[in-house]
């Protein structure tokens, strides 16, 4: 008997399909390999993107020329418009603004052949210390409301570049997903005097059958109810509302956590193309008790897609706790 | 500029890019091509599917051989079991039930080769006969909330069979995304005593640029805030809640009003992979002032997705002025 389970936090019902019993070699799925080519983000190409706004080197070298570790620089096709006002007004029954914020790409690594999952620990955390830093920047902008880091892994999942990269979208507005998560976190808050994640935290630790890793600072669960198969989440262990207020040994921990995730994922799923995305407060609520930070990981296993955005309604053929099973087990 | 739109039903914010100014042939998409071979829902093959529930055929012909014009089946790989009864339950903080409900497949014509745009107006009123008559049916389980009928046209939407057809889901749930419209139905009707897509309706008439297409009975527009390239709403003119209450005109005006835009689709973006759903009220509220139901069409055109998921947050590079002109422009 397949079984409906709730979100606890945005309400949101999914379906998973528990008879069905899939395997992960069950999946038609695109494995990522990198192919190699001209690349605007390798050695020697500095030009062919925008002036960096920020750069991790060790070598003392020039702006713009090779030899960092990490750049980051503005999109060349950016979403968004960094000059001018929000312009708020209406237009009969409809709202609108100008589109008004940053649209940034972290290149992760100079290695055109590398990914996050290969990369050292210390690179994966410069990743890290480099999202912190555009986001305290951005955050000085009274125009913003949301920094939204994303990474898109493999063609399939919507890269159109191959080297290692994240990207960074400063919004006047609260993506709607990540609404929805703070309201239904403030109303679990405003009923059990508890953060929602905490919560789900501490009975997935006692539970067991869905913990994937964990370390001092992080723990790796398949959630609940999740939308997609071997969807994963990385909750800190301890209440924080914001990624940027993390402590350095947090940082530290996230890289090692992180790095196993993805080994993890590849060893399973066979290099699958993923989207991850960091759900934090929005700029204007950085520190409160309601609201948990997190990492949501979610491999692209399936070209099923499209009548799930007209409906909102999901169904999973992979039972979150044969999920974490397999990755809990899998070996590196 | 992109500018920043606010759907104004569900509150979801959306950036166009106004600046890109894509044509359709822009897009890299897949055309949706019928390649034959073995087929389980043509004549011939009915027992390659479970039991027809309803049939339409005017030879006298007995049940489940060929000679129909459109059968229903239950779906041989079903999401939701039809026997037991729900069981809802708490396990600790978190909440599920059986997964209790109706998963059926409309046989929307016996020919391989026809698609919804080319089967004619008779065939295609049949199929809305056929939604509204298993609509009717299923109402009476008191154990279901929602019955959702949909359609995945093409490999790239999520079809795994060629053969024209539809799919209804009957659940004891509201799905997410119609609990979100009829919410901001609610809130928008308590504010004016008005329905917003009444609103929206006569706005978008008086105005012009989003209109495609209008009959006596519905009119199609681009929503003002679209999630996707090229995504039409197609709605009726008179208030109703619920599509299975329409009248028999109102039927056929959709038929011919849907293979036209259909046709127009086909014709503008090269034979698109396509998502259509009925967006209708819940089975317990199908009589009120509130919702307005209707169809939304979204193409499949970009590879592009998954991370939409992970955030809610959309970008689209046709704003649906141009869309708009786009199909109505087209000639037939």
């Amino acid at each position: 008997m397949p079984e409906l389970r709730k979100d606890p936090i945005t309400g949101r019902w999914v379906i998973i399909a528990t008879d069905r019993g899939k395997r992960p070699s069950d999946f038609a799925k695109e494995t990522v390999q990198i192919k190699g080519g001209f690349c605007p983000f390798c050695y020697g190409n500095e030009d062919k993107t925008p002036p960096e706004i920020l750069c991790y080197r060790s070598d003392g070298g020039a702006r713009n020329s090779p030899g960092w570790n990490l750049r980051v620089v503005p999109n060349k096709f950016p979403a968004l418009g960094i000059e001018g006002n929000l312009n708020r007004q209406g237009e009969g029954l409809f709202d609108k603004m100008n589109g008004i914020g940053a649209h940034e790409v972290i290149i992760e690594t100079p290695d055109h052949q590398a990914t996050l999952a290969t990369i050292n620990e210390q690179a994966v955390e410069d990743v890290f210390w480099a999202f912190r830093d555009r986001m305290l920047d951005l955050k000085k902008d009274r125009r913003l409301r949301y920094i939204l880091i994303f990474k898109n892994h493999g063609e399939a999942a919507g890269a159109s570049i191959e080297h290692s990269h994240s990207q960074l979208i400063a919004l006047p507005i609260v993506p709607k997903l990540v609404r929805e998560e703070i309201d239904g976190s403030k109303a679990h808050f405003s009923f059990k005097e508890r953060c929602v994640y905490c919560d789900i935290i501490r009975q997935e630790l006692n539970a067991g059958s869905r913990v994937i890793d964990e370390n001092q600072d992080f723990v790796i669960i398949a959630p609940y109810a999740p939308r997609f198969p071997f969807e994963t989440w990385i909750l800190p262990k301890t209440h924080d509302a914001c990624f940027e207020n993390a402590q350095k040994r947090e940082y530290q921990n996230l890289s090692k956590i992180l790095k196993t995730i993805l080994l993890k994922v590849d060893r399973v799923l066979d290099y699958p193309a993923y989207n991850l995305v960091i759900h934090t407060s929005p700029i204007t609520e950085t520190i409160n008790d309601f609201y948990h930070w997190h990492i949501e990981l979610m491999p692209k296993l399936s070209k099923i897609a499209g009548f799930e955005w007209g409906t909102g309604f999901y169904i999973n053929p992979v039972p979150p706790e044969d999920s974490a099973k397999f990755l809990r087990e899998a070996s590196l």
